[in-house]
């Protein structure tokens, strides 16, 4: 069932040691299937090293396991969420990269201070609000994605141009078009955590890129006026 | 003699330099038989690439050699101290482990900044007071455990449930229930003490993680209601 | 076609990845031929595991495309403004690298603190101003050449004896006397921004060397004089 | 001549980039054979990857070159004047390791923090004052290791006690028993140096070790009482 999006999703998530994006099992990547409302995601608490495609678990949009012989990351519910939220997305990914989450411990998104930034996200990478008593107590890793959704849409920010998040206190997720390339965006905002962290030390009165910037560097890449990469590539 | 428990300390103990939680021979790794009352050590100041299992050392809680050609560790009697008041544990870390002692080289106990921390801390890590004069003098290496296990005692923590410790202008102290469960504890301290010196420069106004969020994440991951990871991994 | 040229900067861009200075395809060398007038640049967003030397692209210097069956890299303009205004220069950098990049995004220069950037770098390595809404709508990357060389006429430095550059809010630009060495150059300021870095946080009023040390060390390794290295090496 | 040494020295200098402390050729060991007055030392400018045993240079203590094909490293006459000003040393090692030469560019030595420096090091790591014009244009690299040993001589210090110095702008300089041990040094400097640096930036307030915990390590692993490692070991 859905082999190809398992080994898939295998794959991506073999890509977050790789990338030095995780320390042990923090991390988890998922891909959906929007024809026929099933998304597959890495299982909870297996060593990257003895994992193997099998063990991906098919989950439908209910939250109800559909396949495999173990249990899905506890993170399911806010990946759930998101797929729900944000219909154009394929992929989503959980980290606690170290520079990203440190933003997120501080309570603060990552400003735009360069076109590394300005390739990849449109605007400023939002930090979400810490949960209440009550989120936090019920239905915790839903709620993350509800709250995750809401601040998208109280800021106005389209998913796909703003493909990733801090959640406050805790860390990361980013999406994408499919899988690898959701992770691909967590790469992206690791690496933007990391400069904008140095930035900040070396010019404390330093002020977010222009928008004309902002605007040269995200449409050389996304956009029908794209001029960035090969046309034959995917 | 205890061969089993012999290879299972010299792997936990390779896996400090893999983890990048060692430089040269500055740490060392021990496991408990409780019933037997014996724990084994890893040999002083010898390289992890020429060590081999038959190099542990194996001691009883008075501290005396009971077997093995090399000279234990000369932390040693810390390692004792720590399995003489903590019951519960059953493998020791002492590392220097370069985050970590950054910290206690400034005398900051690791507030708990984030779910990354609360996941496997409850609570700020302590930094255990300096010895006085005739503490160091005399029995040093003993002294430092029973200054732990005295500062545990001070402030009420269980710990399994904080499970490390920084010595000020030392290094690190982990434990767990055995030797892999205790290195895997010294690095995630370590990765907390990275990202809590980032969050600190990031904002300096930063408080430490609500308790309500404290109590899911370690209790997500601890104890009877805990739901992360497999239900039939160990 | 410009077979040998071709393959010297395929190497060079395959050194990017292994001294650290790029993620993904954040990075592109060029060099150029002087007689034929023409050079070989990276193709657009291919990744260096896939790249093999007949990707390579050769342009001629009024920016038509020679040979190749890809689209050259989208900063081909500035690689090309470059050569036109430094007639001196064999080959052309451009990266993201982490820390140099930061400085950029700061809007900072970096100072000369230490002889490790005195061997390579007469004086500070300047950041070039931000483009104008203008410069930035209508062939931004050309106009990033453009920029840069008219800042080194402006400050009266010789593009030899400060092989590299950063351009605010977006990342740096370095060159030599052939792609290796440029690419040797991008390494040098990423490690020397690096230091800077840290030196102004250990102390907030450090000072630029001396002129007298700054002139031993650049001239220890450069000119009819110096005495660095073996006299039969290139 | 001198086989022995040159394989020493040659296997001494290969650590420098398997321990991170050299980027491309910024570093050189040497060894002296007390007894022939002569000491061997790396080429100039020569890559790691390419170099012999058989590329050593074979010097005497007037700085002659007594065999070898190729220049000695530029740094030589530093080499020599240690070796003649500290009789005790075998080996000696001159680096811009990245986090030494950070304070090295700072000006500042690097203050005893913790254990993992009083082990190494009895005390501060001292930056030697910059040098006078003079000092710079003649002889530059003989007057670089005057200043160090008149420097020691100054503060009283035991350059087998505190086997690294830092030179005020520019980088490290550690010695040793033999090249190993020189090497070892090195890198312990670079280690202390980063963990001095994390410290100061979360306790502003921060002070050096007492005497006490100073003498304990130190003489824990030096002098007649040691009982850190094996007793059989060299």
């Amino acid at each position: 069932m859905l082999e190809e999006l398992k080994k898939k999703v295998y794959e991506a998530n073999m890509l977050l040691p790789k990338y030095g994006l995780v320390l042990f099992t923090w991390g988890n990547v998922s891909a959906i299937d929007r024809e026929k409302g099933l998304f597959v995601i890495k299982p909870s608490g297996v060593e990257y090293d003895k994992m193997t495609p099998d063990d991906m678990v098919v989950m439908d949009l209910d939250g109800n396991k559909v396949e495999g012989k173990l249990s899905p990351s506890s993170d399911t519910p806010t990946h759930l969420e998101l797929y729900k939220a944000f219909e154009e997305i394929g992929g989503v990914v959980h980290t606690h990269s170290s520079y990203a989450t440190s933003w997120a411990q501080a309570g603060r998104g990552i400003p735009c201070y360069g076109t590394t930034h300005a390739d990849y996200f449109y605007g400023e990478i939002p930090c979400v609000r810490a949960l209440t008593k009550e989120e936090i107590e019920a239905d915790y890793e839903k709620n993350t994605g509800i709250a995750i959704a809401e601040e998208f849409k109280r800021l106005g920010i389209d998913p796909m141009a703003v493909p990733g998040v801090l959640c406050q206190n805790h860390g990361v997720f980013t999406w994408g078009k499919d899988a690898a390339n959701a992770v691909h965006n967590a790469a992206v905002e690791e690496e933007v955590a990391k400069m904008a962290f140095r930035s900040e030390i070396l010019n404390p009165k330093i002020d977010v890129i222009s928008s004309d910037l902002q605007d040269k560097h995200y449409f050389r890449k996304h956009g029908a006026n794209a001029y960035y990469g090969q046309k034959t590539e995917e």
